[in-house]
């Protein structure tokens, strides 16, 4: 590899670079491994020695473990590094009832966006929505946080109440708020929207107005928590698996 | 403050000397407001300014934002940090037969020990212990994690096959498996242990050994999840949350 080219992947730890470039890094080779069966367009993979897997028409470029040590980052760098195209989508997935989403209003954290992710591969949501200030999901932290998800969910990022008032028309946005009514007293549909807010402030106004079905996560005994709220990936989970058993009762 | 205050200060980082001196930090008005009504031993509180609350027979050490940033471990420092007891309990909790309790199992990720201890309180659930495996509770990382929960959740830290051992003789230890059976089928008790594994290893098998009823997140449609496992807090909660719904239906 060239001094350039080492530089150009450095580069990509900057959100502007890899949306420039419109690509993202993925380390490690489960990761790597998962990748290859994904379809998405591998454009470089470099590697500190050979791969348990061939890939069609692209041959490693190995480095020595020096120089993945310069490449990676994470603390204990892997022997594989990829550089991966991101995957183009429409504005918005098209919106059939019976389908579940999600939409994320300004999740901060790279690594709640990452379990949000992972979460909804576990519970076959295909779709998730992120407003534009949610952390960039091709960041590396979130990448890594999917645990290979990231291949399988599609990712949009929309203006969220553009987005809902046209999802409106077709199916239910249900949202989480402190003042919500219990989760486990409602008909919950097969298909919805489930709009998860940000970790200090919950939902945005502008995107609250847009919901149809305010849940609340009841407390144990109910009413008696003195924890504020749960982290928004453990909720976000948590309504989910209601939705996903609500199907199967 | 004294430069030896300073140096005692920032040597908290590291869990031997947390454990020597007994003590852990908490940053943050909100961490401090939740200390202060908890009547856990406060050993000092550094500021940068007056706080909108006091604490009976302790006055804050007022120091300069420059400090603070010094004494910090927070990209952003707060205006307010404590040294504070860490608490002494005996080494299990007593078993009740109709109480839930949680057991990490070499649970790694600092945040993810943080937010099972704040899904713990949500839920109402008082003890948890922890293998001498599983990360520091203590840590500053889980400390801020927990939003507060630190403050009303008891943490042992004992060998967890002999607790589970002791703890089988009254009540049920509930573990999730990825062999496991279906959470929603089973008819899940009011009380019992629920076994929460490590990161990517899952439950060890000198605990599994002890586990008597292995459960199963069940993915969505049923089998077919691409993803190999949920994150270690998510399984948590979502097995939290379906037994305190299992106590009101």
């Amino acid at each position: 590899m060239t001094n350039t080219e080492i530089k150009w992947i450095k580069s990509l730890v900057q959100k502007k670079n890899r949306d420039d470039e419109k690509v993202f890094l993925v380390e490690g080779e489960k990761m790597a491994d998962e990748l290859r069966q994904s379809g998405f367009a591998i454009r470089k993979i470099v590697a500190t020695k050979p791969l348990p897997f061939t890939i069609p028409r692209l041959s490693p470029d190995y480095v020595s473990a020096k120089t993945m040590q310069q490449l990676s980052l994470l603390k204990t760098p892997t022997p594989v590094l990829a550089v991966v195209e991101q995957p183009v989508h429409p504005p918005f997935p098209a919106i059939d009832r019976d389908e579940l989403l999600l939409a994320l209003d300004n999740v901060q954290d790279p690594g709640n966006v990452g379990t949000i992710i992972r979460t909804a591969d576990w519970f076959g949501i295909r779709h998730i929505v992120c407003s534009p200030d949610t952390a960039d999901c091709y960041s590396p932290k979130v990448v890594q946080a999917t645990m290979g998800a990231i291949f399988r969910v599609n990712i949009y990022r929309a203006a969220l109440p553009v987005f809902l008032r046209q999802a409106q028309l077709h199916t239910i946005i249900y949202g989480t708020f402190l003042d919500g009514e219990n989760l486990y007293k409602k008909k919950l549909t097969a298909g919805g929207v489930i709009v998860i807010g940000n970790e200090g402030n919950g939902i945005s106004p502008d995107v609250a107005a847009e919901v149809s079905s305010r849940l609340l996560i009841p407390s144990f005994p109910e009413g008696s928590a003195r924890s504020e709220s749960l982290n928004a990936a453990v909720s976000a989970a948590i309504v989910c698996a209601a939705f996903r058993r609500g199907i199967r009762d």
